[in-house]
């Protein structure tokens, strides 16, 4: 089983719009509402293709009932930790034509102590079950940094794959706490380590203890750093750009990441030159399949072609 | 007790937005839910003020139950007629610093046969229990002009007084059937009976026989045509424009008619001069109190000196 662990999950409301123009009125079908959050949408896409997978998160207020009456209908298992504060929403109008989003983001509640406490613990219970654990997205207020850390430190420990998708002082904390995999994007990397260079800045997190860092790149594909040998550098990506909703794109390669690393021998700090590439080739076609689909947490069934069009270089100075 | 029927409710849902570009991504604090739509937004002013109003709608799925939920917590007391289809949404963008607001208005599903004959017939029952009844808003799909015109005609018929604030062939139905009050804003009249004059127009619905026609005009006030004498024109207003928020300022207009005419012997069609004068300066000053107040339903706590403050003319050609 692959647990995913989404800290600060959102009810994502979308409507589409013919073209939007602020100040103005304008008439639009019944908008879309959908259990949301990176880990979400990581074990959706898991789910979807028909690998075990289960959500760990939290659900509050309204916005929660619709959160969890979603995940039971789309058959995503999952549990809930029930919190106070209402389930944050994210809004999106999406133009018709163009498939811009315009995107309001709700800040969402604090956790309590002794929410954030169950959620932990509900974390570390689920994980001895799991092959893989899967911590996405960002930190509600309430939660810090550092019990990500700790999360990372001990599910890691009782020997369960752990990949984390966070960012900031969470990202330096699941670094140093050893986690097998992180995926910061370029901006996020280059915010929290300090470091122009993509590939300098993932060597600094593969130093500080993850064993592999992958680094999404937008259209340019994606950077992976680390492995059995710690020095390999290994650039992945799609010979033309895609046109189409990047959103998901990058829960969609950590699902294929993990469902590449569940029940194999060796964790991502062992992979050999031809697992990576496996691995690699995985992440970019199945992110790019999601680029396809409309909503995040769907892939598109060009995914095997996508995959045989998957090209690699090695000889990588550096990415700014 | 004023009865409100309301065909198409809404559930507003209103996020503040520091300044809204399409294409970006905004952080914003958590949004308001609230009960929406023409004749709930009339009771939520007439319960504010201390009146017996009672509101029937209609309600169904998710945003029915939190529609359903919020007129529970707001004391409004109501009857829901359950449809299949949900209710629809009206999602708000207010800009802080402006007050300016980007709708997008969900055009909500259609009602079943039996679903509109529940509601007409719980319309028809109430009614013989009010002293006035009010049918305000836009029909959905799957109800037609005809019988909001059968429904006036019945009400009227039974010495309740009514008044409709609707547009196009169910202004046109409600006129005919005899309603005592109708009120469509400037524009809604012009594209109903063709007639630029607001005067023309309104004499056109006097003659078909509804008993007093309020048009609202906006900044420039709200015009009455109508009342014991039918040749009664008078318009009121405030000597200066305010600024503010003016969705529900019709709504709070309404709102005011139907309290000044609870209770009393005169049904608007046989309104004295002074009496007429007293239910205009009502009108307005509720209208104006409205719109400084920053959600629909509610009264600003200057609405005495603002009803003090109206003017009248009565010297009117006419008004394009």
């Amino acid at each position: 089983m692959i647990l995913t662990v989404t800290p600060n999950p959102a009810l994502d409301c979308t409507w589409r719009v013919e073209r939007l123009v602020p100040g103005e009125s304008h008439r639009v079908p019944a908008g879309a509402q959908r259990a949301g959050g990176k880990g979400i949408n990581v074990a959706r896409v898991l789910t979807g293709a028909g690998l075990d997978a289960f959500a760990l998160t939290t659900a509050g207020g309204d916005s929660g009932e619709v959160l969890a009456a979603e995940l039971r209908a789309a058959g995503i298992p999952h549990r809930l930790i029930p919190v106070a504060a209402a389930t944050r929403r994210s809004i999106a109008a999406v133009d018709d034509a163009t498939g811009e989003a315009t995107l309001l983001n709700e800040v969402g509640g604090a956790l309590a102590d002794e929410e954030s406490t169950a959620l932990f613990a509900a974390a570390r219970t689920l994980a001895t079950g799991a092959e893989v654990t899967v911590i996405s997205g960002s930190l509600p207020p309430g939660i810090d940094a550092g019990s990500v850390g700790a999360l990372v430190a001990d599910i890691a420990a009782s020997g369960v794959t752990t990949i984390a998708d966070v960012t900031g002082p969470a990202l330096l904390a699941a670094a140093d706490a050893g986690a097998h995999v992180v995926k910061p994007n370029a901006s996020e990397l280059r915010e929290t380590t300090g470091s122009t260079g993509a590939v300098a800045g993932a060597r600094m997190l593969r130093d500080r203890g993850a064993g592999l860092v992958v680094v999404s790149l937008g259209a340019d594909g994606m950077l992976f750093v680390g492995g059995a040998d710690p020095n390999a550098v290994l650039r992945a990506r799609l010979p033309r750009p895609l046109r189409g909703n990047a959103t998901g794109a990058g829960d969609a390669a950590v699902a294929a990441i993990a469902a590449t690393l569940a029940g194999r021998p060796n964790a991502a700090d062992d992979l050999s030159p031809a697992e990576l590439v496996e691995l690699a080739r995985a992440a970019v076609a199945w992110s790019a399949s999601a680029v396809l689909m409309p909503l995040a947490g769907e892939l598109s069934p060009e995914l095997a072609q996508l995959a045989t069009d998957v090209i690699f270089d090695t000889d990588i100075r550096d990415l700014t």
